[in-house]
């Protein structure tokens, strides 16, 4: 696997239960994976002598993230290499210029234009109207690399095409709410979707994942699933496909793409303890060409949340808040990633299962708040209990119905 | 963790999802564990400098097998380590009649002798009549160091003691089945049980786990429950301890201690997927002091079955095997250890969830055997439709109810 992340991480959990051992590329020896690996190689992943002693011996060579060179792994292939996603699938995975032609047609897609320069964010402004959201087409993840203009903005066009930024722009969506829907497919074509979830984005970042979407309707469900089996299949992917969706009126008509990962992804963690297959074992299985896992749920509700790094001075080790957590939770599942503390970063995940949204989706927000930090900066305190009930009513608000 | 086998290669997988590596003390580095945790010290456990190297900067030390020296473990803890079990625990799983004499009064037990001679066999038989199992009292697993005696064997007796093999003998408990309780224990004191379940040996080896155990009575399972809980308490366990019972009568008084371990079990595979918390990381939130974890089951029925290695040449690749098994059972999940496979040596693991008994079990079985090898020695093959109807029918016979 190139790239040492918490997806190489959680990948190589997988590969110990089929019997693999998962060889990754990290960068530094103090990457997620690279802690827990038996076989880690140092390099970078645009470096090819480095992905050759990768993929010498292998039985493939996979990724957790896409930020690989596509004519290197062009190269790998010619030299015999099973690559998985083949570079020509990943392409729509690395630009977003190009994953939009690609879908034209057949999945929903917001108006968009490539961006040479400034005047072409306001043709397309003259036809959606602002805001419009400006997009770096390779290289962003996780809200970097995407601007919201509510206006002109001439100077930040001109700055990022200065810096070598290639740009597009696209017609904010108006939303109620965004979906994702993953599929495995392997590279004889056999696919496998798990059921659609809601993801919870907060600055950009997913935060929440509830599985099942509550409140969707079984068609529109049955169409997200489907829109993910065809994009997998019309870009011949192999491995995972996750398909971020945008809920623009509650139907299937409704649904319009917003970006398209081929790896494990956050929107997936979830399936560790939520369905019958991880999407880290599913993951493997396709790349390694096995049949592909169940998908089925394992409980009515599954709530994923991210733990982010702390916003404020942390005053707690955080051996200790998951001595506090295992103690108010003990059916909480929580996975860390090793990595050091920064404001936001995603530094692990917890999942919580059980039969009622609210209450296990309350469950899941607040443990993974007592992970992120002990006080925060407002002095909200989850050792308080009348903040937790103030932050966390029995039946918790919805968040807000349309987002820009 | 002392011992590189699987139980430390599970014990990897879910220590990686507490932010933890385990560090492992391996004989070699083929060992199951040594194939895929990052920290892999080798050498004996015989060797005080080996446990020292292994201890250095760890947050405690424990084990996945009783090999190791008592004294030794005792000159790391005069040293300040953090020794789960401790060694006075754990005397009791290494020394067979230790824990007979300790478990006396409180909990059921067969009678049973020191064996200096041929004659204290001949005594205990004289009180209990034939058969006899006599056992070396250290060192035996799996069904290695128990002899069942039909009548005296002087010979057997002086040639065992003269090899220096420490014996006792028991009387042959005439039971119903096997049943097994596993708990964990933190050093201050929490402790938590798992549901009952019902082990079934093939040659004196485990080959199923069936959780919770068929047509047990509540008043049983609470009493097996407690029985294990308060060994537990009263040897001072810390981690994990596995009691293996004899249900002699179906009843809570017919319970009889068979044998004691203090580490993750086969008996506890299922947890893996069929407990809201697995035995590994039961274990390690015990060894590492953190509060314990939910043990309810995640599904209504669930069935573990090793996967053995071959009795018969092996026709086909584990590889292709796996393929077959996943694209038959797609919900099976599999665990393979990265063993070389020998005759009846235990290399993997599968487990089936669903609610019905027959059904689950069935299909756990049939798994398991796929998995262990596709043709047998008597022509038997599971890719025979009629074959497999013959050997599992829809309602599968319990094995018989009696056996010495």
């Amino acid at each position: 696997m190139v790239g040492g992340g918490q997806l190489a991480r959680m990948s190589h959990q997988a590969a110990i239960a089929l019997g693999q051992s998962l060889r990754v590329l990290a960068a530094s020896p103090g990457d997620p994976a690279a802690l827990v690996c038996a076989d880690v190689h140092l390099g970078n992943p645009d470096d090819l002598d480095a992905l050759r002693d990768l993929a010498r011996g292998a039985e493939a060579v996979t990724f957790d993230h896409e930020g690989v060179p596509g004519e290197l792994l062009r190269t790998l292939q010619a030299e015999g290499v099973a690559v998985h996603p083949r570079p020509d699938a990943l392409l729509h995975a690395q630009d977003k210029l190009v994953m939009r032609r690609a879908l034209e047609g057949f999945a929903g897609t917001p108006e968009y234009v490539e961006v040479a320069d400034a005047a072409d964010v306001d043709g397309l402004a003259a036809r959606t109207g602002w805001p419009v959201v400006l997009k770096a087409a390779r290289g962003g993840y996780d809200g970097r690399g995407v601007w919201l203009l509510d206006g002109p903005d001439p100077g930040l066009v001109a700055q990022l095409l200065a810096s070598g930024t290639p740009l597009m722009a696209e017609q904010a969506v108006t939303m109620r709410r965004e979906l994702a829907v993953q599929v495995a497919r392997s590279p004889d074509g056999q696919a496998a979707a798990w059921p659609v979830v809601e993801t919870v984005q907060r600055d950009g970042q997913c935060v929440e994942v509830l599985a099942p979407a509550p409140d969707l309707d079984p068609a529109t469900a049955a169409a997200a699933q489907e829109l993910a089996l065809r994009i997998a299949s019309v870009l011949d992917v192999t491995g995972l496909l996750a398909v971020e969706l945008f809920d623009t009126d509650g139907t299937a008509g409704g649904l319009v793409v917003n970006e398209l990962a081929m790896r494990p992804h956050n929107s997936g963690h979830w399936t560790i303890e939520g369905a019958r297959t991880s999407q880290f074992e599913q993951h493997l299985r396709a790349v390694l060409d096995y049949p592909l896992g169940a998908t089925e749920s394992t409980a009515p509700v599954v709530v994923m949340a991210n733990v982010l790094g702390a916003a404020s001075p942390v005053v707690m080790p955080v051996d200790e808040r998951v001595h506090h957590l295992f103690a108010r939770f003990p059916d909480v599942k929580i996975h860390l990633y090793g990595k050091a503390e920064r404001p936001a970063r995603k530094v692990g995940h917890v999942t919580a299962l059980g039969d009622d949204l609210d209450e296990v989706r309350a469950r899941a927000v607040l443990a993974a708040e007592w992970l992120s930090t002990a006080v925060w900066a407002d002095g909200w305190s989850p050792y308080d209990a009348d903040a937790r009930a103030t932050r966390f009513p029995r039946t918790m608000q919805r968040r807000a119905v349309s987002r820009a």
